[in-house]
């Protein structure tokens, strides 16, 4: 219980807060960003010896390797985090403008506005750059946060957070706009996902574990983000060395992001002469294959893939490799298997790239091109609080403005209906 | 299982459906639209002989009269039927247009298309005119819909949808994107909201009690609809005559609907004044008054509200009635129990109009009008499939455009990153 009433009053304060913050306006929140980016700077040496601890306690606890590279910080990442502030500090304000207005013909005046949304719950993993990322898009779009961080950098992101808030405070920002969840049980994100009418929108970042968790218990609605069961669709018509370039960039460039390739489709007409090609230089860059029965008739000691293959984001350099009949078969698969974020064909065939376009269910879909470029910064909207995988609300690389709702504001001058 | 295993073959066929739907041009929809409206007409013997049948047996189990009222058809509103799917062609397709593009500096070219959910699944009450107006909207919109009617109507129902249905077919529509579920059993609504990946968002339509249930079954998204806990505040500026005229309309004209008034707070200083002045005109007109303390003193045979009244969508001739300091208080009382559908101040003072504005978090927000204005038509956008209650994808009155989501097309020419 005191879990749960502790969590609730953060929520609270978050709320009641985050009214006072929709009337601030965008150069004292500019202003307050540029402070918490150089406190972040100022203050490294605290972080420092925080994380230092935490990741010395990973290592001890024998954590993956690749989950202690992911929660370790450096100067240089600290002041990665610090212009990423700075970034959103040059972002449009996305409040305040209005993007609809009608008169109409009974004289009634209606105007439509953008606004924050309120509170918004983010629940992530190890990264603690997610911190200072959540917290400027939040304070930038108007929003107060509630953030929950993994365990395993639960002070670092801590201290992360407590810095940011103290420079916000000393620069005219109510206080609880950002509240960190500094509880390690677990439990504390199902409180906070069913904290209705006080948190807006909870937007989970992390893996699949994590996001359908929160699906099944929350009540809040959620924007889910960031799970990549990414497809390349090889077709008949294909350019082979454009492919092979293509593949190859999209599943070795890093392998551990969202919008890494995990599962290669092969048009049976050319399977002969083009999985060879890819799998020499994939398996030369440490690439573990993973092949159904037609694969490993043209190459016997490629590993057998599974059903479970199929579906499985690796975020590692495993690829699972299929024939296909056609680009038909190819979008079946792919709407059974994809988590819809980012789904690529590379052919020469017009009439095949339009029809992968119409008949494929995915935020972003790619003819001829790496799904590594699903991304705010490529996509040239900036820094982004994740890439939304659903469709309702935002779908692809989430802007400042997905952080933002609208409401109807109505002038009648005594009008009844 | 028998149950679920339906519920589930109806979801994938309208799935499959949906694909197919999705690439069928306007031109075919509008006709298979029109002679949908038709077919309701000719054959509405057949609608009114099932329809007489669940009224009587609704008036055997001594239902109230309200939800008599709203099973029973005549030709008159098959007639109104007909009229809707006829405005819903009229409609601009809210499908196929891009609305953003870019080309990016390193050549990669991206389109932001407009494109159907998919399978939109419609949960709603005893309303039989629903099923018509879900089936239009969605086919125009390019979404198969998957819907579950009350239990009340569920033969009236089940014979609207398979006329429509037939129509349909019979003018080129995929014949799985209607699927009605005639299963009376309840629990075929929670199967139905956890269909994730069949089902790509829920919409109820109906009472408290119904959206409770979807939320906290539903997996899928859901859009919340049509829950109204309007307030109108009279502040100490208003025209008091005005006010009197603007709440005798939101309260009476309409009482059973969304966009009603349920209750009005009163600014203490003119209290004593407007208090019996709109009291007497509601009273006139059969309105139950429920007031709080400082109420009860300016007319003592008020009746008395309790803090249940306070969050209640009477949907009937009641109105709760609070005393409140300021326009603050207004505003907090209002965030605390509105639905966040309408709300409305009536005051001369800008200044505390803009307050009120800015700080009240409902979808539409009212300067001197009455909350009846609330609906898709009066603000110019057609048919709606609902009125937002949340702040996600859609808020305030939803047309044909919040049944869309969208995706990015990328071409690269062989892009790598």
């Amino acid at each position: 219980m005191f879990m749960k009433d502790h969590v609730t009053k953060q929520a609270r304060r978050a709320k009641e807060a985050s009214r006072l913050l929709a009337c601030i306006p965008v150069d004292v929140r500019n202003n307050a960003l540029l402070a918490m980016a150089d406190a972040l700077e100022a203050r490294q040496d605290e972080i420092l010896e925080v994380n230092a601890k935490e990741v010395a306690a990973a290592r001890e606890k024998a954590t993956r390797l690749n989950m202690i590279d992911r929660l370790i910080l450096s100067p240089k990442r600290i002041a990665d985090m610090a212009e990423g502030i700075r970034q959103v500090v040059k972002l449009p304000d996305p409040i305040g403008t209005t993007d609809f207005e009608v008169v109409r013909p009974n004289g009634l005046k209606i105007r439509r506005v953008r606004v924050p949304f309120g509170v918004v719950g983010i629940v992530y993993e190890s990264r603690p750059n997610v911190t200072a990322d959540a917290i400027a898009l939040c304070l930038k779009s108007g929003n107060s946060c509630l953030l929950r961080g993994g365990s395993e950098a639960i002070r670092t992101n801590k201290k992360i957070s407590e810095i940011l808030k103290e420079a916000a405070i000393a620069n005219g920002i109510p206080a609880a706009t950002i509240e960190f969840i500094g509880i390690i049980d677990r439990d504390a994100v199902v409180v906070m996902c069913r904290l209705r009418k006080l948190v807006d929108v909870i937007i989970p970042r992390g893996g699949a574990g994590l996001i359908a968790r929160i699906v099944e218990h929350s009540t809040v609605p959620v924007i889910e983000t960031g799970t990549g069961v990414c497809h390349t669709y090889v077709d008949k018509a294909a350019d082979l060395d454009m492919a092979v370039k293509i593949c190859f960039n999209a599943k070795t460039s890093r392998p551990s992001v969202c919008n890494a390739m995990e599962s290669l489709l092969i048009h049976k007409d050319i399977a002969a002469e083009f999985l060879p090609k890819v799998a020499k230089v994939l398996t030369d860059a440490n690439v573990e294959l993973r092949g159904d029965d037609a694969c490993r008739e043209i190459l016997p000691d490629m590993n057998e893939a599974t059903d479970d293959d199929w579906a499985t984001e690796y975020n590692d350099l495993i690829l699972s490799v299929k024939i296909v009949d056609d680009v038909d078969a190819a979008i079946e698969h792919i709407n059974r298997y994809s988590s819809q974020h980012s789904d690529a064909i590379i052919t020469e065939d017009t009439d095949a790239a339009t029809r992968f376009e119409q008949l494929v269910d995915s935020a972003a879909v790619y003819v001829n091109t790496s799904t590594r470029f699903t991304d705010g910064f490529e996509f040239g909207f900036g820094a982004e609080i994740g890439i939304s995988t659903q469709k309702l609300h935002a779908r692809g690389p989430m802007g400042l403005e997905a952080l933002t709702t609208m409401k109807y504001l109505v002038d009648g001058d005594g009008k009844v209906r």
